[in-house]
Protein backbone atom coordinates (compact mmCIF):
# COMPACT_ATOMS: atom_id res chain seq x y z
CA UNK A 1 0.00 0.00 0.00
CA UNK A 2 2.04 3.08 -1.05
CA UNK A 3 2.17 6.28 1.37
CA UNK A 4 0.80 8.54 -0.81
CA UNK A 5 -2.27 8.77 -2.84
CA UNK A 6 -1.81 7.48 -6.59
CA UNK A 7 -4.05 7.90 -9.45
CA UNK A 8 -3.16 4.57 -10.35
CA UNK A 9 -3.23 0.75 -8.99
CA UNK A 10 0.18 0.36 -11.23
CA UNK A 11 2.98 -1.30 -9.64
CA UNK A 12 6.59 -0.01 -8.59
CA UNK A 13 7.66 2.93 -11.05
CA UNK A 14 5.20 2.81 -12.88
CA UNK A 15 2.70 4.17 -10.85
CA UNK A 16 5.15 7.60 -9.24
CA UNK A 17 5.84 8.39 -13.24
CA UNK A 18 2.37 8.51 -13.96
CA UNK A 19 1.63 10.41 -10.89
CA UNK A 20 4.15 13.10 -11.47
CA UNK A 21 4.57 13.46 -15.10
CA UNK A 22 7.07 16.90 -14.82
CA UNK A 23 9.73 14.28 -12.44
CA UNK A 24 8.48 11.04 -15.05
CA UNK A 25 10.06 12.41 -18.23
CA UNK A 26 12.93 12.96 -17.64
CA UNK A 27 13.09 10.30 -15.27
CA UNK A 28 12.54 8.07 -18.12
CA UNK A 29 14.32 10.05 -20.90
CA UNK A 30 17.55 9.25 -18.44
CA UNK A 31 16.18 5.24 -18.35
CA UNK A 32 16.00 5.25 -22.31
CA UNK A 33 19.34 6.66 -22.84
CA UNK A 34 21.13 5.02 -20.41
CA UNK A 35 19.40 1.72 -20.97
CA UNK A 36 18.72 1.61 -24.88
CA UNK A 37 20.43 4.68 -26.46
CA UNK A 38 23.24 3.89 -28.56
CA UNK A 39 26.62 2.19 -27.02
CA UNK A 40 29.08 -0.12 -27.03
CA UNK A 41 27.54 -2.46 -23.74
CA UNK A 42 24.55 -4.33 -24.96
CA UNK A 43 21.02 -3.76 -23.68
CA UNK A 44 21.37 -6.74 -22.02
CA UNK A 45 24.61 -5.97 -19.99
CA UNK A 46 23.44 -2.45 -19.01
CA UNK A 47 20.15 -4.09 -17.75
CA UNK A 48 22.35 -6.51 -15.73
CA UNK A 49 24.09 -3.39 -14.13
CA UNK A 50 20.73 -2.61 -13.33
CA UNK A 51 19.60 -5.41 -11.95
CA UNK A 52 22.89 -6.34 -9.87
CA UNK A 53 22.40 -2.76 -8.11
CA UNK A 54 18.83 -3.22 -7.43
CA UNK A 55 19.05 -6.68 -5.82
CA UNK A 56 22.23 -5.29 -3.75
CA UNK A 57 19.75 -2.50 -2.44
CA UNK A 58 16.92 -5.48 -2.02
CA UNK A 59 14.35 -3.45 -4.31
CA UNK A 60 12.20 -6.15 -5.22
CA UNK A 61 10.56 -4.18 -7.62
CA UNK A 62 13.49 -2.68 -9.90
CA UNK A 63 15.41 -6.32 -9.41
CA UNK A 64 12.65 -8.00 -10.93
CA UNK A 65 11.89 -5.81 -13.52
CA UNK A 66 15.56 -5.26 -14.68
CA UNK A 67 16.43 -9.51 -13.91
CA UNK A 68 13.67 -9.91 -16.73
CA UNK A 69 14.86 -7.37 -19.01
CA UNK A 70 18.61 -8.57 -19.07
CA UNK A 71 17.31 -12.63 -18.96
CA UNK A 72 15.48 -11.89 -21.99
CA UNK A 73 18.26 -10.05 -24.11
CA UNK A 74 21.32 -12.11 -22.46
CA UNK A 75 22.25 -15.29 -24.64
CA UNK A 76 22.81 -17.00 -20.81
CA UNK A 77 18.85 -16.20 -19.99
CA UNK A 78 18.05 -15.73 -16.38
CA UNK A 79 20.14 -18.24 -15.27
CA UNK A 80 23.46 -16.15 -15.74
CA UNK A 81 21.16 -12.83 -14.20
CA UNK A 82 20.90 -14.87 -10.59
CA UNK A 83 24.23 -16.38 -10.64
CA UNK A 84 25.94 -12.78 -11.13
CA UNK A 85 23.43 -11.69 -8.39
CA UNK A 86 25.13 -14.12 -6.28
CA UNK A 87 28.78 -13.82 -7.37
CA UNK A 88 29.88 -11.85 -9.98
CA UNK A 89 33.46 -12.96 -10.23
CA UNK A 90 32.43 -16.69 -10.68
CA UNK A 91 29.48 -15.53 -13.28
CA UNK A 92 30.09 -17.01 -16.83
CA UNK A 93 30.16 -12.99 -17.88
CA UNK A 94 33.09 -11.10 -19.87
CA UNK A 95 36.30 -9.96 -17.59
CA UNK A 96 35.46 -6.97 -18.65
CA UNK A 97 31.74 -6.67 -17.17
CA UNK A 98 32.81 -8.08 -13.89
CA UNK A 99 35.27 -5.16 -13.66
CA UNK A 100 32.32 -3.14 -14.35
CA UNK A 101 30.50 -4.87 -12.02
CA UNK A 102 32.82 -4.19 -9.34
CA UNK A 103 33.07 -0.46 -9.91
CA UNK A 104 29.13 -0.92 -9.88
CA UNK A 105 28.80 -2.16 -6.35
CA UNK A 106 31.33 0.35 -5.30
CA UNK A 107 28.83 3.47 -6.26
CA UNK A 108 25.97 1.09 -4.76
CA UNK A 109 27.61 1.21 -1.62
CA UNK A 110 29.10 5.16 -2.33
CA UNK A 111 30.86 7.20 -5.03
CA UNK A 112 33.73 7.48 -2.57
CA UNK A 113 33.89 3.45 -2.71
CA UNK A 114 35.32 3.71 -6.55
CA UNK A 115 38.92 3.47 -6.49
CA UNK A 116 41.36 4.31 -8.93
CA UNK A 117 42.33 0.69 -8.92
CA UNK A 118 38.35 -0.77 -9.70
CA UNK A 119 39.13 1.86 -12.70
CA UNK A 120 42.44 0.44 -14.06
CA UNK A 121 41.26 -2.79 -14.15
CA UNK A 122 38.01 -2.37 -15.94
CA UNK A 123 39.99 0.06 -18.56
CA UNK A 124 42.89 -2.85 -18.74
CA UNK A 125 40.03 -5.36 -19.66
CA UNK A 126 38.92 -3.50 -22.52
CA UNK A 127 36.89 -0.77 -20.30
CA UNK A 128 36.27 2.83 -22.56
CA UNK A 129 35.86 6.17 -20.62
CA UNK A 130 32.29 6.15 -22.01
CA UNK A 131 31.24 2.20 -20.76
CA UNK A 132 32.65 3.32 -17.13
CA UNK A 133 30.98 6.80 -17.18
CA UNK A 134 28.23 5.00 -17.87
CA UNK A 135 28.26 2.30 -15.76
CA UNK A 136 28.56 4.64 -13.06
CA UNK A 137 25.81 6.28 -14.03
CA UNK A 138 23.50 3.25 -14.16
CA UNK A 139 24.71 2.58 -10.92
CA UNK A 140 24.11 5.56 -9.47
CA UNK A 141 20.45 6.20 -11.36
CA UNK A 142 19.43 2.77 -9.40
CA UNK A 143 20.53 4.13 -6.19
CA UNK A 144 18.00 6.84 -7.08
CA UNK A 145 15.13 4.63 -8.50
CA UNK A 146 14.95 1.99 -6.05
CA UNK A 147 14.86 4.32 -3.13
CA UNK A 148 12.21 6.04 -5.11
CA UNK A 149 9.93 3.07 -5.28
CA UNK A 150 10.55 1.01 -1.96
CA UNK A 151 10.83 5.25 -0.16
CA UNK A 152 6.94 5.43 -1.04
CA UNK A 153 6.45 1.66 -0.59
CA UNK A 154 4.87 0.88 -4.05
CA UNK A 155 3.71 -2.11 -4.95
CA UNK A 156 6.35 -4.66 -6.15
CA UNK A 157 4.33 -7.75 -7.31
CA UNK A 158 5.60 -11.39 -5.85
CA UNK A 159 4.53 -13.27 -9.17
CA UNK A 160 7.13 -13.42 -11.53
CA UNK A 161 4.54 -12.56 -14.84
CA UNK A 162 4.06 -9.41 -14.78
CA UNK A 163 7.93 -8.63 -14.35
CA UNK A 164 8.60 -10.66 -17.77
CA UNK A 165 5.54 -9.23 -19.39
CA UNK A 166 6.85 -5.73 -18.59
CA UNK A 167 9.87 -6.78 -19.96
CA UNK A 168 8.85 -7.36 -23.29
CA UNK A 169 7.02 -4.48 -23.37
CA UNK A 170 10.32 -2.27 -21.95
CA UNK A 171 12.49 -3.89 -24.70
CA UNK A 172 9.88 -3.63 -27.67
CA UNK A 173 8.47 0.15 -26.52
CA UNK A 174 10.97 1.62 -24.53
CA UNK A 175 11.25 3.78 -21.62
CA UNK A 176 9.74 6.65 -22.87
CA UNK A 177 5.78 7.53 -21.96
CA UNK A 178 3.65 6.62 -25.09
CA UNK B 1 41.86 14.32 -11.14
CA UNK B 2 38.91 12.50 -12.60
CA UNK B 3 39.08 8.57 -13.52
CA UNK B 4 37.88 9.63 -17.26
CA UNK B 5 39.30 12.34 -19.55
CA UNK B 6 36.34 15.07 -19.80
CA UNK B 7 36.09 17.35 -21.95
CA UNK B 8 36.33 20.58 -19.87
CA UNK B 9 37.85 21.49 -16.08
CA UNK B 10 34.45 22.31 -14.70
CA UNK B 11 34.38 20.59 -11.32
CA UNK B 12 31.90 18.22 -10.18
CA UNK B 13 28.49 17.30 -12.19
CA UNK B 14 29.81 20.33 -14.56
CA UNK B 15 31.94 18.91 -16.37
CA UNK B 16 29.60 15.64 -16.25
CA UNK B 17 27.00 17.29 -17.57
CA UNK B 18 29.16 18.14 -20.41
CA UNK B 19 31.01 15.39 -21.10
CA UNK B 20 27.67 13.30 -21.53
CA UNK B 21 24.83 15.71 -22.68
CA UNK B 22 22.61 13.03 -23.66
CA UNK B 23 22.42 12.12 -19.81
CA UNK B 24 22.88 15.69 -18.95
CA UNK B 25 19.88 16.82 -20.80
CA UNK B 26 17.26 14.81 -18.67
CA UNK B 27 19.88 15.08 -15.24
CA UNK B 28 19.20 19.12 -15.95
CA UNK B 29 15.79 19.09 -16.10
CA UNK B 30 14.92 16.70 -13.34
CA UNK B 31 16.85 19.16 -11.18
CA UNK B 32 15.22 21.58 -12.79
CA UNK B 33 11.75 20.87 -11.70
CA UNK B 34 12.30 19.23 -8.29
CA UNK B 35 14.27 22.19 -6.84
CA UNK B 36 13.08 25.06 -8.67
CA UNK B 37 9.86 24.52 -10.52
CA UNK B 38 6.49 25.01 -9.13
CA UNK B 39 6.13 23.59 -5.57
CA UNK B 40 4.69 24.72 -2.30
CA UNK B 41 7.86 24.41 -0.73
CA UNK B 42 10.02 26.94 -1.01
CA UNK B 43 13.46 26.48 -3.52
CA UNK B 44 15.49 27.36 0.06
CA UNK B 45 13.47 24.46 1.73
CA UNK B 46 13.96 22.05 -1.40
CA UNK B 47 18.28 23.02 -1.95
CA UNK B 48 18.29 22.25 1.61
CA UNK B 49 17.15 18.96 1.68
CA UNK B 50 19.64 18.36 -1.52
CA UNK B 51 22.20 19.78 0.91
CA UNK B 52 21.31 17.83 3.84
CA UNK B 53 21.18 14.49 1.79
CA UNK B 54 24.65 15.34 0.04
CA UNK B 55 26.34 15.80 3.30
CA UNK B 56 25.01 12.63 4.82
CA UNK B 57 26.72 11.01 1.18
CA UNK B 58 30.10 13.04 1.76
CA UNK B 59 30.24 13.97 -1.10
CA UNK B 60 31.97 17.47 -0.81
CA UNK B 61 30.98 19.02 -4.10
CA UNK B 62 27.32 18.72 -4.13
CA UNK B 63 27.55 19.53 -0.55
CA UNK B 64 29.11 22.66 -1.14
CA UNK B 65 27.05 23.56 -4.03
CA UNK B 66 23.23 22.92 -2.61
CA UNK B 67 24.42 24.45 0.89
CA UNK B 68 25.24 27.86 -0.65
CA UNK B 69 22.29 27.44 -3.09
CA UNK B 70 19.90 27.16 0.22
CA UNK B 71 22.06 29.67 2.36
CA UNK B 72 20.99 32.43 0.08
CA UNK B 73 17.41 31.38 -0.71
CA UNK B 74 16.46 30.64 3.22
CA UNK B 75 16.17 33.39 5.61
CA UNK B 76 17.98 32.09 8.21
CA UNK B 77 21.37 31.79 5.74
CA UNK B 78 24.70 29.88 5.76
CA UNK B 79 23.99 29.13 10.11
CA UNK B 80 21.01 27.49 9.26
CA UNK B 81 22.21 25.03 6.56
CA UNK B 82 25.20 24.42 9.14
CA UNK B 83 22.67 23.82 12.16
CA UNK B 84 20.50 21.43 10.07
CA UNK B 85 23.68 19.48 8.57
CA UNK B 86 24.42 19.24 12.56
CA UNK B 87 21.06 18.18 13.85
CA UNK B 88 17.88 18.90 11.95
CA UNK B 89 15.91 18.09 14.97
CA UNK B 90 17.36 21.35 16.56
CA UNK B 91 17.70 23.44 14.55
CA UNK B 92 15.80 26.76 13.64
CA UNK B 93 13.21 25.20 11.16
CA UNK B 94 9.79 24.24 10.71
CA UNK B 95 8.03 20.91 12.76
CA UNK B 96 6.93 19.82 9.25
CA UNK B 97 10.53 20.75 7.50
CA UNK B 98 11.92 18.49 10.64
CA UNK B 99 9.57 15.72 9.91
CA UNK B 100 10.55 15.58 6.04
CA UNK B 101 14.15 16.20 6.64
CA UNK B 102 13.74 12.85 8.64
CA UNK B 103 12.22 11.22 6.02
CA UNK B 104 14.96 11.76 3.37
CA UNK B 105 17.23 11.28 6.10
CA UNK B 106 15.83 7.35 5.62
CA UNK B 107 15.85 7.76 2.11
CA UNK B 108 19.59 7.98 2.25
CA UNK B 109 20.05 5.10 4.22
CA UNK B 110 18.06 2.67 2.09
CA UNK B 111 13.79 3.69 0.58
CA UNK B 112 13.06 0.65 2.69
CA UNK B 113 13.92 2.43 5.76
CA UNK B 114 11.38 5.26 5.46
CA UNK B 115 8.09 3.98 7.67
CA UNK B 116 4.83 5.04 8.02
CA UNK B 117 4.96 6.66 10.80
CA UNK B 118 7.75 8.89 9.25
CA UNK B 119 5.22 9.86 6.74
CA UNK B 120 2.47 9.86 9.43
CA UNK B 121 4.18 12.45 11.48
CA UNK B 122 4.87 14.62 8.30
CA UNK B 123 1.51 14.34 7.24
CA UNK B 124 0.57 15.60 10.88
CA UNK B 125 2.68 18.64 10.10
CA UNK B 126 0.70 19.54 7.17
CA UNK B 127 2.70 17.95 4.89
CA UNK B 128 0.88 17.10 1.32
CA UNK B 129 1.26 14.34 -0.66
CA UNK B 130 3.00 15.97 -3.32
CA UNK B 131 5.84 17.29 -0.36
CA UNK B 132 6.13 14.10 0.86
CA UNK B 133 6.72 12.55 -2.56
CA UNK B 134 9.17 15.56 -3.64
CA UNK B 135 11.21 15.28 -0.24
CA UNK B 136 11.78 11.34 -1.33
CA UNK B 137 12.51 12.15 -5.29
CA UNK B 138 14.81 15.00 -3.83
CA UNK B 139 16.66 12.43 -1.52
CA UNK B 140 16.60 9.86 -3.95
CA UNK B 141 18.46 12.16 -6.47
CA UNK B 142 21.01 13.37 -4.79
CA UNK B 143 21.77 9.69 -3.83
CA UNK B 144 22.55 9.10 -7.26
CA UNK B 145 23.74 12.48 -7.76
CA UNK B 146 26.46 12.46 -5.13
CA UNK B 147 27.46 8.88 -6.29
CA UNK B 148 28.10 10.39 -9.62
CA UNK B 149 30.34 13.19 -8.72
CA UNK B 150 32.32 11.13 -6.45
CA UNK B 151 32.22 7.50 -8.25
CA UNK B 152 34.08 9.82 -11.35
CA UNK B 153 36.05 11.28 -8.75
CA UNK B 154 35.52 15.19 -10.01
CA UNK B 155 37.22 17.87 -8.84
CA UNK B 156 35.44 19.92 -5.71
CA UNK B 157 37.45 23.04 -5.00
CA UNK B 158 37.86 23.28 -1.10
CA UNK B 159 37.37 27.60 -1.71
CA UNK B 160 33.61 28.11 -0.62
CA UNK B 161 34.09 31.13 -3.55
CA UNK B 162 33.25 28.91 -5.99
CA UNK B 163 29.75 27.60 -4.53
CA UNK B 164 28.83 30.84 -3.50
CA UNK B 165 29.40 31.95 -7.52
CA UNK B 166 27.99 29.19 -8.68
CA UNK B 167 24.80 28.96 -6.12
CA UNK B 168 23.99 32.93 -7.58
CA UNK B 169 24.09 31.17 -11.40
CA UNK B 170 21.76 28.55 -10.23
CA UNK B 171 19.89 31.06 -8.65
CA UNK B 172 18.80 33.33 -11.35
CA UNK B 173 19.56 31.27 -14.50
CA UNK B 174 18.27 27.76 -13.24
CA UNK B 175 19.58 24.45 -13.81
CA UNK B 176 18.83 23.70 -17.83
CA UNK B 177 21.67 24.14 -19.95
CA UNK B 178 21.71 27.52 -21.62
Amino acid sequence: MPYITLNSSEPGIRGLLQYRPETGRPLSELAEVLLRGPGTLTRGERELIAAYVSALNDCRYCTGSHSACAAAQLPGGMPVVEQVRADPASAPVSAKLKALLQIAAAVQRSGLDVTADDVARARAEGATDLEIHDTVLIAAAFCMLNRYVDGLATIAPDDPAPYAAGAQRLITQGYLPP
